[in-house]
């Protein structure tokens, strides 16, 4: 199968907003799966010469493993709390709107220099604030943010949109148009 | 070099209580010593017939998903939050001493099922607390659990002692016997 269709046969459908992937990615992880979107993202970047996968703690986890893995880089994932030393790290506030409230993140500067090539990968992408608060983290390090994979684009909430007018690269597995109906209605 | 070396030639003594593995495990993350430490403890519990990796968010996920990977078995992370809807979750507080609070964790209940046999890894192992929250998830939900693998044991920390006497079979690939004068000194 696909993976498309297997991402399409195991997402459930909660809302008009909330697509629940807990079977397979986001709660109970098949690492089968986890390595095709790996290998799957690293095919896209491939020739791109990225130096380090950048993903935020917990969710993006298992994704940046696997497509650090394939593309042979270090996996660095962003820590969602301020650092008991500030001057050490490079830091972003994240607005969820699901849960109306801001997150600090945070990643150590040693880890995270200006002659990096990054590519930060996630699960999903909505309204695109997590994504612009790990940008944000590789333009104070004066990294290169060569491009971003994602999962799951909710496109129907504009984050996507918006980041590529911005002249981001992004790389979607599949982009939804719509959960209405408790259907998930795909782009194209 | 094995992954006993790598460990301890990449782990950072920061106190005498305090091991920091930011550079290849809890921050950033080497994604081939994590396929080793998977297959490594694959290796130990592969006549066990696990059905199951458990683990926490989100230290655990890196470790969980190459051990999963490698048992060819879903992984299982607990997630830190109170479930929204209490019923359909197993539920365990864990006491953090280094933070001194506690935190609850949990996991949906049909996930975890009474004919698991479960496999739960961590990075590491202090006084066993986290342990202890994840031991009781697998018991309310009447599955077996077979064996921990950790990463690093703080035996001086007496938490694999604890639950070794109480029976549980727990795999460590290093055990730190103390930290004094900012050097690891390893048991054996």
């Amino acid at each position: 199968m696909q993976l498309k269709e297997i991402i399409e046969n195991n997402a459930e459908v909660v809302s008009d907003q909330i697509l629940r992937v807990d079977s397979f990615i986001n709660h109970m992880i098949d690492p089968n799966v986890m390595m095709e979107i790996g290998e799957e993202f690293a095919r896209r970047f491939r020739d791109d010469k990225i130096t380090k996968v950048l993903t935020i703690e917990a969710s993006g986890i298992a994704i940046g493993l696997t497509t650090a893995l394939a593309l042979r880089t270090p996996l660095l994932f962003a820590k969602k709390k301020v650092p008991s030393t500030l001057g050490d790290s490079y830091v972003s506030n994240i607005y969820s709107f699901t849960k109306n409230e801001s997150v600090t993140v945070s990643v150590a500067k040693q880890y995270l220099k200006s002659d990096d090539k990054i590519l930060i990968v996630d699960d999903f992408l909505a309204r695109g604030e997590a994504l612009k608060g790990l940008a944000h983290l590789v333009k104070q390090a004066d990294a290169e943010l060569v491009g971003v994979g994602i999962v799951i684009e909710k496109a129907f909430q504009g984050g996507g949109k918006a980041l590529r007018d911005a002249g981001v690269r992004i790389e979607s597995l599949i982009k939804v148009s719509s959960l209405e109906g408790g259907k998930l209605h795909l782009e194209e």
